[in-house]
């Protein structure tokens, strides 16, 4: 079942307002199994509206818009819609009940834009709104069906489900649609395309994969389309079992969880406590590691040296290892971090060096060289990386590999 | 000049990614006098592209398409438009290059997916990319441009900035059209749009202006359409000093800087240093300073002292003070304030103590109550304030309210 959402509205066009109700959509109907061909977004234009929609009921069966359904002389959806499927507008009596209850509920009187709101297309069934006052309109046009809903995000939600969607699953029957999402980090997207090919092409038909990469994080979705849920299931269950073999380790988690909060899981989990000594990365990851709800379990506190002096005030660097080895080096963020965390007395602490940029860079030590530290109660690991020379890339990929360490470190009962 | 943007990516319809690309696209272009007729995103199929790219470019003068330009296999935008306007895949120096470098930058080996990526249409102009792997590419077919440019934003939006918007205006004639952004805070919108509506509503015809909220800031947008560029620029000052007697000292700024970079240029100016002791900020203070470059010059550190034994230990709050006053306290805020000023010797400490939630909150002392507190060499100023109760927006409203009373610090002498 091929689908179209239609979104109107001028403010999406100028990129005042994020269409994030076509995302919303599109994710409840591809849930529903639905494959969604295209989303337009057009303005509030006759002309606009007649080529759009014209254009999806011929190629799609159905057809989902939102907005343009307001009590302003700018909101013309419903009569272009009443004259591409030659309706008539009479007055409805649940739709002027619904706009009367809703004005009489803000204290206020029914005015003319609010009478032409209980005005109705004679051929399209009533879509109820309990958050205001545009009602749906669903038509039934050359085998497809055509769905006007408003554009306010709430108003739309709440008429999908408690109406469109369970008459839409009543009206089709659908195949069986499971995604699942593999989050992997440590390697970038082309040489994984590379690592995992040989998987890729051993992919069961009814198994579909996209990359979605991010700074530091490549995301892999698997969808299958199938008769039952448990042989969707199956087959990805099984797709995620053979691909482990090929890059194990760098599998961070699954779905849509973040790093942080997959470390913060495991910290707690194992009663685990971690601090933090940060010099390039700034509070990076202290503010990573604090942004999930629940962290001050795990999360005890930090240092930030980004001034050599409280390196070695604070975090007990010698003048003369900064000056021997420079503040990015090896012994400068191991020092850190031991120091971190006997101050701190946890179980682990981050430490980092680096030069984010786009400054202070050397022959040796270009810009986005970063040394990563971190001890624990069986001693210290470290390591060397370079993260490009982007500022904010650099940041970001210091935070996501600090973490994916520590998991690792957890995981292997280092 | 009507403008199409095609947006490419299974992710978009599926709503695994919200379409952020058109809307900003959609923005920069509006802004320069583009109208923009229409927004289509569709999936990564060769039938898809070919359609919605065809129909763009019959229709409009300009059409910006945004990815499948990655080096997996499901990126194929680049092989279709080959296709469709009869190109040849060549390898491109200039392209190899760029690829090379970045792959060497991360310390890579090129591999086979790499050197695709190097491959360029023979009639295609150039078009760099600083940030990734993918270079876009600029079509000329039946007097319309066509452009294809990577889907990752940072690539996109560098592009755009760096090559393609100053070739557009070089390209066409557009109107005279000149933007100036009002950066505001401390007001809510509401508060914000009832204290400057005389203002608003004498405000010249030439003169739009828009709203753009965000957590804890407001950026008011005035946009002028004119005969010259002077014309228009005389306009805005004219509406800006006429708006500064009822707002004056809510105004941070103007453009698109930052509250973070403004603050930073005002503590080098003036030779000020600045450190931080956070407590429900988690070092998001600190990361804030330390993400504008050259923010060495002015900060010297931070203690995230999440944990009340860090309060103590490290910022001297003693446990009858934390027992007495709890550690959401101006008592405790100002000594945090204090200890940070003295241990990082700075001129300016920031300290944060306060609820972010959403766990947490009493009857006294709900989720969203922050106190923070400033020392300086005259003192100590402490405010509490309650931000509401959505974790992520108390981060983000402390963050931007502890530095724009830094700004104030500063600009009052104090």
């Amino acid at each position: 079942m091929k689908v179209e959402i239609i979104s109107i509205g001028d403010e999406l066009l100028i990129g005042r307002t994020i269409n994030t109700n076509a995302a919303w959509i599109g994710e409840q109907l591809s849930l529903l199994g639905f494959s969604i061909a295209r989303i337009t977004t057009i303005s509030d234009s006759r002309n606009a509206i007649i080529d759009a929609v014209t254009k999806a009921y011929t190629e799609h069966d159905l057809v989902i818009i939102t907005g343009g359904l307001g009590p302003t002389n700018d909101d013309i959806t419903k009569h272009v819609l009443c004259e591409l499927f030659s309706c008539t507008l009479i007055m409805h009596k649940e739709a002027y009940r619904t706009v009367e209850s809703f004005i009489h509920s803000l204290n206020g009187e029914m005015n003319e834009n609010n009478k032409k709101q209980a005005l109705f297309p004679d051929k399209a069934d009533f879509i109820p709104n309990a958050c205001g006052t545009a009602s749906g309109m669903w038509f039934t046009h050359n085998n497809a069906i055509i769905i006007s809903l408003p554009g306010v995000p709430f108003e739309m939600k709440d008429m999908m489900t408690q109406t469109v969607i369970p008459k839409l699953a009543k009206t089709y029957t659908l195949p069986v649609i499971v995604h699942e999402h593999i989050n992997i980090t440590g390697i970038q997207e082309a040489k994984l395309a590379e690592i995992i090919a040989p998987w890729e092409q051993n992919l069961p038909t009814e198994v579909k994969l996209a990359y979605l990469p991010s700074p530091g994080i490549v995301r892999l979705r698997l969808t299958c389309t199938a008769n039952t849920q448990k042989e969707a299931e199956t087959h990805i269950q099984n797709a995620i079992s053979e691909l482990q073999p090929y890059i194990g380790t760098h599998i961070y988690g699954y779905g849509l969880s973040k790093i942080e909060e997959i470390v913060g899981k495991l910290l707690h989990k194992n009663s685990l406590t971690i601090s933090t000594a940060e010099s390039c990365t700034g509070g990076a990851i202290a503010k990573s590691i604090t942004s999930v709800s629940g962290s001050s379990h795990y999360f005890i506190g930090s240092i930030i040296a980004y001034n050599n002096t409280i390196k070695s005030e604070l975090l007990h660097v010698s003048t003369t290892m900064l000056q021997t080895h420079g503040a990015v080096s090896k012994i400068v963020a191991e020092t850190m971090a031991q120091s971190c965390r006997k101050i701190h007395n946890t179980d682990f602490a981050i430490a980092t060096s680096g030069i984010a940029g786009p400054t202070g860079g050397t022959a040796e030590k270009p810009v986005g060289t970063v040394w990563i530290a971190i001890a624990h109660k069986n001693g210290i690991h470290s390591q060397i990386y370079n993260f490009g020379k982007n500022r904010k890339r650099t940041i970001t990929k210091t935070v996501i590999t600090a973490l994916n360490t520590i998991r690792l470190l957890i995981e292997n009962k280092l």
